[in-house]
């Protein structure tokens, strides 16, 4: 394993990333809600010794729940309870920086470090729906820039929280009646703009020190904060020329921020239908793009674009006169990534739909498991991607054929492990253990 | 099972309730941030088919991590670990209604009771420490007005979130392409002193319909909030007179608010030192009381009861000039609890002390199982208890003998069930499913 290895993640999303995969013969519909859905994944990824899994979340509920399996199960929780039916794969969950507060967060993902014995990574969000907004008091939307000026600070609180124990301030000892250091523990003493945090955490310092920080928001701000703080970045991107010059941004940027660009590792989304032959995988996503009801879709699609459904036609191109990313509040990547992906391509809003449809603006690939694992290494070896977040189309079916047809292919070249060497997510990616920075020392 | 049943609940804390359990031989310190102790001391209580398990919780350090085990994990994650490593027991975790959001709270609890198969339960805590308060952007504690108050909306919240899918809101329909009735959610679209909340949960209603509500507060508030909406109520008497009129109080109150009192299960805590012989039990007691290091013990009684430890001398009664309760703002309950028992046994600030560290206010008791057993029937049998909180002072060794050897006697006494007849919290403790109310119905 001398070679530059691939870092791989599942993102398990309800039953497949294809929003119509509910409706195939072979999907259990209600399966989101369902536990051993979650852990037959989880142990599926772990036997192809992927890096980590992972899971997104938005505290609010999509207007409709008609179109596809609606609901889920509050990813902290679930994690703990994949975190007990596994043992090396790495488990990673998004949490809000706008919605919760940092002693809440940073003693959930702590323990979870804990009962993962070093497996936890936290996927950093700030929420751009109007609609959680008011799940949570208020009556609009943080501006964008508050959000990401809020989870700075977030972030910074959550370090020091679990930095707020050394690593041995527990002492244990029973013959003198000492069970811990005090001088060993440094309270925050945290006083910014957004949060006043006084006291250490509850939580002793975790296997990891801190669990893997996570980003996934590709705008200005966003990748402002990947390069400060993120270990790894999941991020969307549909060509090459795209993928790449997102990844040297990155790098760049990180190193700007005095940080060894080797340490914050890059993964774009793949949607790879795989089929026993080309026909086959086109074939699968043929009947998937068939499935998806186009009403629903064209709602959506409208309250990316702050549109109304009726400014769309499904078969004409997008409008010509859509606003700028800056004018944006919400989602503003995902915003630009919409309307290129339907410009470069000139595609219809029912082309488009069924883009997105299958894998929300993340790449979609059809292939054979050598297609897939040269899509993949072709990436890899181009200075687009240190590894690549793996979107099953269908779940369990997509995974098992992920991990079972194309991780062997990728192994056979050298490109991926064959077996776990770390025990903790951070040395399943490279990535050093922080030592604490100690507050008042 | 005619006669009417017994209801035992498994208190679990770090390595036992005893301050000093974790410095005896037997004892891991550092197991209480370890998941396969939690797993193993579920799995005793499993065995011994106990109706469910709790944890506690205050989302602080305390001042000190010298005395006893410090920090821990957290108990809704923990909980959610727990649930897939058993399949029938209750599973009952703390969380602060101060420190939380209703949304993010009912989606843990409805998730944990997904996850668990209807097994979940929620113990309302309002979190009393101003520590608790500063690590939440407070200067201040609220008071404890304001936060009950707080309390009652953030239950109603919850409650209407648990509601805003009817049971049959999901349909799966492939044929259709229809995943759920729209017309079957019911966003709350709740707007209060404390909350604002708009949109239906983004979790299908669970098994239970509402996962149980535990309550453990014992002043007029907390009693006032028990008789309104708590299932079950955890409760520290020391006599069987204030047991018995703590139990009548809350019935009646539980009737004045137009409720059956046999659906709210009252349970006291007892913390039984248990040995072959009387003489073995006791020896065990006066073994950890001698385990106490009294400096420890000494500042949190002066916490408690708002003085400095300047103001209490290890050989002499408390002070004589105390404030009544309605003068403190922290745990009123809890501290009329001390200042009564010091006072009806006339105990020295040690006596106290090494009363508070064996069961922190709860009924201590040592003996034989066949004493245990009597006492715990004594109190069930004569309007004291609907069942038993049991906080061993050793863990696990003190469940495994409650679970082992108690247990048993309260089996052959046809007291306690010997097999789980039902699958769900409300089940075993023998509560109705609540029907949904429906918003704007």
């Amino acid at each position: 394993m001398a070679f530059r290895q691939l870092h791989l993640n599942a993102f398990l999303m309800t039953v497949g990333h294809h929003e119509a995969a509910w409706r195939l013969p072979e999907s259990d519909p209600f399966a989101h809600v369902d536990v051993r859905h979650y852990i037959e994944l989880a142990q599926i990824a772990e036997r192809g010794k992927l890096d980590s899994l992972f899971l997104a979340d938005s505290p609010v509920l999509w207007n409709s729940v008609g179109r596809r399996p609606a609901g889920g199960l509050e990813p902290t929780v679930l994690l703990a309870a994949l975190a007990t039916a596994t043992s090396r794969i790495g488990l990673i969950a998004t949490a809000s920086t706008t919605y919760n507060e940092p002693y809440n967060i940073a003693r959930r993902f702590a323990s979870i470090d804990h009962i993962s014995g070093g497996r936890a990574g936290w996927n950093v969000v700030t929420t751009a729906q109007l609609d959680a907004a008011r799940n949570f008091n208020l009556a609009s939307l943080p501006s964008h820039r508050d959000r990401y000026e809020r989870a700075a600070e977030f972030i910074d609180v959550t370090r020091k929280l679990w930095d707020s124990w050394e690593d041995d301030a527990p002492v244990g000892d029973k013959e003198a009646g000492v069970w811990g250091d005090d001088a060993k523990l440094h309270p925050p003493g945290h006083s910014g703009r957004f949060f006043q945090v006084a006291g250490a955490l509850d939580v002793p310092r975790s296997p990891q020190g801190h669990p893997l920080l996570v980003q996934a928001g590709s705008s200005a701000d966003g990748k402002e904060l990947a390069a400060r703080h993120a270990d790894a970045v999941f991020t969307a991107q549909q060509t090459l020329a795209e993928a790449q010059e997102f990844y040297a941004d990155l790098k760049r940027r990180a190193l700007t921020e005095g940080r060894d660009p080797e340490a914050i590792k890059i993964l774009p989304g793949i949607v790879p239908a795989i089929g026993a032959t080309e026909k086959e995988a086109k074939d699968l996503e043929e009947e998937l793009d068939r499935l998806i009801k186009p009403e629903y879709a064209l709602k959506q699609l409208a309250d990316t674009l702050h549109l109304s459904p009726a400014d769309l036609h499904l078969d004409r191109p997008l409008p010509a006169d859509l606003p700028p990313e800056a004018e944006i509040e919400g989602a503003k990547s995902r915003y630009t990534l919409i309307v290129d992906l339907a410009r470069r391509e000139n595609l219809t809003v029912r082309q488009l739909i069924g883009r997105l449809g299958g894998g929300r603006g993340h790449r979609t690939f059809a292939g054979t498991p050598e297609q897939v694992a040269d899509a993949i290494q072709h990436w890899f070896e181009n200075g687009a991607a240190d590894g690549f977040n793996i979107m099953a189309p269908v779940l369990p079916s997509g995974l098992e054929r992920f991990v079972d047809q194309v991780v062997p292919i990728l192994q056979q070249r050298g490109l991926f492990r064959t077996g776990y060497t770390g025990s903790t997510l951070r040395e399943h990616y490279g990535l050093a253990r922080p030592a604490a920075v100690l507050e008042g020392a």
